[in-house]
């Protein structure tokens, strides 16, 4: 099939691509799987020279990427150049975790020749590669969630050959970062099959892919219909396979009583800032905001709705992404609407919203939806009864953040990151961050696609008894030449093991 | 359904059993939902001390566990006395795991407030419950992977309420062990649905209780057909949960050249006894054992042979096993019989294995199958295209294993663990065990079921961003109150955070 990308701003033709065929699409992971070998096999230090230059051939493709961006996906200018500083930085972060070198989770147990009844065997494992990985861009973050993002930075720091299927939405901008990916792939002397990609638009193409036999594991960013249809093939495979799919969320943020008396104004411009940030095409914006029924909240409403009112909605990411949201505005049915332009804000109450199921749908663009709860209680259950989120968010003065044990416990269940007295927009790209939360958030709460923990996705422990030294990888000498903190006896420790007398 | 427990040796009914109901099922997810905020909010130590509890009053069941499980498993004393050691150890380590406390996995990247362009917030997350856990009881180990076994320790260490569904070949055991369990709970004066128990012996038990929307993982030991079946209802739900199934294996074992010079004789009577060690009901029992050509090999398929021969059989853990096996011998077609009474030893030529894919189907009982390969590269290419195993063994000189990182490259890419000059009989249970491999060994070969490691199966991140000092949870507090291992902006350290000027 045929696809054509497009100005997001004109709707102009910008070129044609086509569907990867079935044949393209089982070349590309052979080519993947004929790579893993000399790839896992990489020292640290040299995968994570490779993931520097990864990221020094993106900065060099200059503004000719910057450009293409803005042309396909609508974004300004700076935001795609502070994009581009995030993905340049995950793939910076992701070397310096590699050759750091202790997220290969470590562990010896050293042999106890005396135990009784039965001596205790010399135990040791790390974490080693998957496999090839299969990873889909996301249509919102052309280059953070896209060819080079998260998902690819963390598969190849783990030491897994990528196969990307790039966002049909932002071909040309996708092609550009291969190139990146492939002059560093060819720099460090690598087998092109480390890194390769597809194009393609049709559900086809990506449901083949998932599906290949050499395909070992899943990244993804998108909505949960996409998602779960990549689950469903995965899982039916003769052989499954783990799909990270990062999905929905709506995002609950609380507004306390006594925060609207304090900073009202500030909380609504933090807020309408929070959630037109990319045109509301962000998987953290915050489309659910909690209040207590009083004469404050209602001020509040007031004030979100004249600063959503004053905002000039920008250009969405495709025609698609446009289409979908005027239509689901259109249609949502059992709200009052607070604004008819600019960013779109509603109301109803915590017991219609419970009513109306289709209520807690996201909705992807410059909307959100206030309720107003008339007890603590009726807030609670709310919160309780919420499908997985990514994000919840808690505004409250001092006193009553520190009287608020109820609603952390509640939003802890719930989500996968608490946010206090701030936005959940904005996703820290660090060690400590976590990215993921209860499905429909993603499809595994277990794991993080943002942040250096989501290289644990891609890797699984092998162990070896009773291994002769020279055989060991070096992670796992008594010497410890890597210097790497590893679990001795269950107890962290950088020192090498003693020679046994 | 009515269903009986036998006596494994003489076949006499001991008691009758019925599957639970629809709604005793349905009850026992809500009342391990009802208990999981309880569990999770019950501090280390204390949980540390029930699992302490829980072995104690395991041990306190006496002589009358060790004779029920005899009578129902037809396994010796003494390896039951062993296997209950086995597993009250288990719910020590873990609780020294839980005491110790940094298994949580706490990383904190502390505020950048003059961070440029924009400063970084404070971002701190650690593992907590992930929620309800199904465990299923294994036969074959009627203490340490069934009622109170790896699953439900480490399950229950990780802060989660247990719904075990008995294994039907030991009821009898399975409710010693639930009472021992039950008293725990009540001791720690915890909520009764923190452990619950029902039987069965119709798979829609099992499925029910894995589709049933309370249940949030599943940790399953048994067949690749039960495994699988488990997997795929837990995957069509609408929310899908994670299974750990721990299934198939053929243990693959290779024996080179020189080994057998030095040490055949001992060889095959180390590879024999791991065959028929509990009657060859282990899923890590040798089932494919590899060698070159040669005379030495023949020498060494005699003596296998002839001590194989010697064996006399013990009782199987019930008839249906024993039933199977006999069949499976029975029916095997394709391989050279070497014994026709003890142990069953078979052979084939690599060619003859390739060409026969039923022949690296799992037998489970006192059976193995050598395979003489013609050459280091046809060896090389069988144990490539073999499934995931939960183990690979190699027997060399100090010479041929320091030859031999071509063996170990496949072997590491094939299985879970690698066993050098010893059998893979007899996991060590400790902090670097894996206990899983790429599938069908294990549903997802990131995971063990056996060790300390075992907890992560069971635990999901929640990231807290800028949260008051005082409703962080002790694990993330700067001070460290509990001296844990932390990841602090990517570094491993037990110090607390410094205090900001």
């Amino acid at each position: 099939m045929e696809f054509f990308a497009h100005n997001a701003a004109t709707g102009e033709k910008l070129g044609a691509y086509r569907d990867a065929t079935a044949a393209e699409i089982d070349a590309a992971a052979r080519a993947a799987a004929a790579a893993a070998r000399a790839f896992a096999g990489l020292d640290p230090e040299m995968r994570a020279r490779f993931l520097e230059t990864a990221a020094d051939e993106i900065v060099a493709l200059g503004d000719a990427l910057i450009q293409t961006a803005h042309r396909e996906t609508g974004l300004p200018v700076a935001r795609l150049e502070g994009e581009r500083g995030r993905t340049t930085g995950q793939l910076r972060l992701f070397a310096a975790v590699v050759r750091e070198g202790s997220w290969v989770d470590a562990r010896i147990d050293p042999a106890l020749p005396d135990r009784k009844p039965l001596p205790r065997p010399d135990v040791r494992r790390m974490l080693r590669p998957i496999g090839p990985v299969a990873v889909f861009g996301a249509s919102n973050f052309p280059l953070a969630f896209s060819v080079a993002g998260g998902d690819t930075a963390s598969a190849l720091a783990a030491g897994n050959p990528v196969v990307v299927k790039a966002h049909p939405a932002h071909p040309g901008t996708s092609d550009l970062v291969a190139s990146a990916l492939r002059s560093a792939v060819q720099k460090a002397g690598l087998p092109v099959g480390v890194f390769v990609m597809v194009h393609g638009a049709s559900p086809e193409v990506s449901l083949a892919l998932v599906r290949h036999e050499a395909i070992q594991a899943v990244g993804f960013t998108g909505s949960i219909r996409a998602g779960r249809a990549l689950w469903d093939a995965a899982a039916a495979r003769p052989r499954p396979i783990p799909v990270f799919a990062e999905m929905g969320s709506i995002n609950p943020l609380i507004v306390l009583p006594g925060a609207l008396r304090e900073r009202r104004d500030a909380i609504a411009e933090g807020l309408v800032g929070s959630c037109t940030l990319g045109v509301g095409q962000f998987c953290t914006k915050p489309g659910l905001v909690l209040g207590l029924s009083s004469p404050e909240w209602d001020a509040f409403a007031r004030s979100v709705a004249d600063r959503a009112r004053a905002i000039t909605p920008g250009v969405m990411l495709h025609a698609g992404i446009q289409a979908s949201f005027d239509r689901a505005v259109r249609e949502l049915q059992g709200v009052a609407w607070l604004t008819d332009t600019g960013a779109r804000v509603a109301r109803v109450s915590a017991a219609d919203f419970a009513r109306q199921p289709h209520l807690a749908h996201e909705i992807f663009g410059p909307y959100t939806l206030l309720v107003t709860a008339s007890s603590r209680g009726e807030l609670l259950q709310l919160l309780g009864a919420l499908d997985g989120q990514l994000t919840a968010t808690l505004h409250g003065t001092a006193d009553e953040l520190a009287a608020a044990q109820d609603l952390v416990d509640v939003l802890g269940r719930v989500a996968g990151r608490l946010v206090f007295n701030g936005y959940p927009t904005g996703v820290e790209v660090s060690h400590a961050m976590h990215h993921g939360g209860p499905y429909p958030a993603s499809s595994d709460a277990r794991f993080t696609s943002v942040g250096s923990a989501a290289i644990f996705r891609f890797a699984r422990p092998v162990c070896y008894q009773s291994c002769p030294p020279a055989l060991l990888p070096p992670e796992l000498r008594d010497e410890n030449p890597l210097g790497i903190s590893r679990l001795v006896d269950g107890r962290a420790t950088r020192d090498p093991i003693p020679p046994r007398a």
